[in-house]
């Protein structure tokens, strides 16, 4: 089992896959260079929690400046704070921050409305540059696997243009979808699925050879893995606050657009906030100059201010340590997984490639569900997906390698013990 | 001035207009019987605040259960919040609450996005249903003067089909534009500027004899003024949770559609959270039955908590006793300001009929601007809207009767020492 050796983490040199121990996971923390960011959340006594690619944990900053906002802010401040404590101003400063995390310049990365909602503005304003320009161009393509909100958009869009069509390919088939009909492919970087993570820069560059355009979707790339928005070429992009940028339950998420492609780019979902002057309140929509112009209505002030403090959770962080961390960790459960619970029938549907996976290891099992709730029970919180997997995802900014040891520990005592198939664990009662 | 006594408010029968002193109004407020609701509130020291049309002021109760939400729910529930603390099922929870402030069932409503992405969900669907019955049905109709991100949403829908037409008139306009060419009419019952009111029951017959559909904004109405949805044969409806519903800044809007239309109307912002069953990741997009439908992508949880906290405020406060004294202190101000204002050049351009007045005043005067920045600098918050309107909201739950006298004092202070003359109120700043 080959793992490119990387400074400061994962295992010395002489260990073996069969001498891992919970001492080793432990010595491993201490010599985490990370370790200090755990420090940046508030996390449950007693859980392992795997699940930061769902939800991200709690940033302690949040608790006092959420206290702020409300208190002082709001209740003092009332109507004042939109100019005194620069609300009005907040998508932007939460948008540069991302685009920090992105590799996108300021000004290039606004927060706004959901995921969905900023999918729908960047494909409906891409397809129609492209069908203005080429009446033949009307297809989105996108992945069969891809996350269902991606898809579901697509199909709005569809229902109401009545032009365009959406061609679904199998999984890792985009590349050679791409051909002269492919208005816009809407991609999702790591499948939140199997965590498998593709190419950015090289389907760029076969999308410009083609003459389409990539919509990305980061949600579960931005925040886990380097993501080099303009080295990599990329032109569209959306992504989601609160996975790994921390940002708390249904966080605001954010738009990238290249500076270049603003000014050609129109959101049809053109509210005041995306208007070049919001407050002279005039009849006529003009669109803001920049990126401000992929805002629409008026953004949840509370939710922009937590968002800001799960962003913060990275400050002074290299994102190239992060990804050396990720993968140290999901090198060590699948090692771990290998050693103790080979027999149980697991089958990690995750690229074993460095260069092609996430920050997430998914395993196929005839009882995912059952399992996933007996482990979530004792406390090693991870998720189950349709049909048959078991999820944990890796954040490197507060998950410990020890935290992979007890959740592979615990694990293999619930299939060593058949505690899945206690009865409580039948109802299949998942929500997220 | 005619004034339609209402029993408990207003001024004892006895007095007349030149009589109404500081104490008069302190009596006022001992004989108001929503006086206790303002203790629901937390409001700043030496503050009158008149801008609750603009932005509601902190509930009490917030505090506490924004850190709750953080803290046990996010921090230490996680990701298990989304089914132990019922965050999936709050937006029904807190749509239902804005229902029974509506006058519209359970199920009727749910909370969601901004009001703008709304609009753009009910309008784009019910021009869509009304092509398809008659293709020549394609005019969006609505008055020049609404509020200008209503008008900017229909452009950008507009842009996107292609097909239809935005055709503005005139405020008050709207009934005698009704004709068979008009598809939706998206109507504000309270006009932003002016608190001008429209009779909600009249116009939805009038809509109905010309085969149109209404869209009704609520946001200056909804939480002030009693807004009968099913009574008044409304069909369809948005509105904003920041205003007199104290959300708190960018709080999560609402989407309001009759029971019975929902089943045929489909909103092309089609999201995960408005699929019949989100977390079975299909392909293809359902949706739900019920109102759910007009959910879109994931909701702000902790923004969601707070416009419950806001809805609070309205626990057993019967709307009637609302109106009473919401049109006792906009009679008293007008009376006040008549009293003490009348050389200054003030000008009313709301009603002067209770049955076309919503819950503010607001005075044309050529040098609105900098007079509002002197009544702010001096603690009276109202707001300034274009070209010339100093506006004034009364939010019935928290303004005392005191207020007004104070407010109209300082105010007539300004203007006796022509303080707002001072150079510091020239720089137009101002943002909402």
């Amino acid at each position: 089992f080959a793992r490119t050796p990387r400074p400061a983490f994962g295992l010395p040199a002489h260990t073996t896959r069969m001498t891992i121990t919970h001492t080793t996971c432990q010595a491993m923390d201490r010599a985490d260079p990370l370790a200090f960011a755990r420090l940046r959340f508030s996390l449950p006594d007693g859980a392992i929690y795997l699940d930061g690619n769902s939800l991200g944990a709690l940033p302690k900053s949040t608790v006092a400046r959420l206290a702020g906002a409300v208190q002082e802010e709001w209740g003092q401040g009332l109507i004042r704070s939109w100019n005194q404590a620069n609300w009005v101003g907040l998508p932007r400063v939460v948008g540069d921050r991302i685009a920090a995390l992105l590799g996108a310049a300021p000004g290039e990365v606004v927060a706004a409305d959901s995921t969905s909602v900023n999918i729908f503005k960047l494909l409906a304003a891409a397809v129609d540059m492209a069908m203005k320009s080429d009446a033949a161009r009307k297809v989105v393509i996108s992945e069969r696997g891809n996350f269902p909100t991606d898809l579901y958009m697509v199909q709005g869009l569809q229902a109401m243009l009545g032009t365009i069509e959406l061609r679904l390919v199998d999984d890792g088939g985009i590349a050679d979808a791409l051909d002269g009909s492919v208005a816009v492919a809407l991609v999702t970087q790591v499948d939140y699925r199997s965590g498998r993570m593709l190419d950015m820069g090289d389907l760029n560059r076969r999308a410009r050879q083609a003459g389409s355009r990539i919509l990305w979707d980061l949600s579960h790339s931005a925040g886990a893995i380097p993501v080099n928005l303009n080295a990599a070429g990329a032109e569209l992009a959306v992504g989601c606050g609160y996975k790994y940028l921390n940002g708390g339950p249904g966080a605001p998420a954010y738009v990238y657009v290249r500076s270049d492609l603003q000014p050609s780019l129109s959101s049809p979902l053109c509210g005041w906030f995306g208007h070049a002057a919001p407050f002279a309140f005039s009849t006529q929509f003009v669109p803001a100059p920049g990126i401000e112009r992929f805002q629409c209505g008026t953004p949840s002030i509370l939710a922009m201010q937590a968002l800001d403090c799960g962003l913060a959770t990275f400050d002074n962080i290299e994102m190239a340590a992060l990804r050396a961390k990720s993968l140290a960790l999901s090198d060590l459960f699948w090692q771990l997984m290998d050693a103790r619970c080979a027999k149980f029938g697991f089958r990690c549907v995750s690229p074993r490639d460095h260069a092609s996976r996430g920050s997430q290891l998914s395993f196929a099992h005839p009882h995912a569900y059952e399992i996933m709730q007996a482990l979530i029970e004792r406390g090693v919180i991870g998720d189950f997906r349709q049909p048959d997997l078991l999820r944990f995802g890796f954040t490197p900014l507060y998950t410990r390698f020890e935290d992979i040891w007890l959740a592979v520990d615990v694990l293999a005592e619930i299939m060593q013990s058949a505690a899945w198939q206690n009865e409580q664990y039948r109802h299949r009662n998942a929500v997220t």
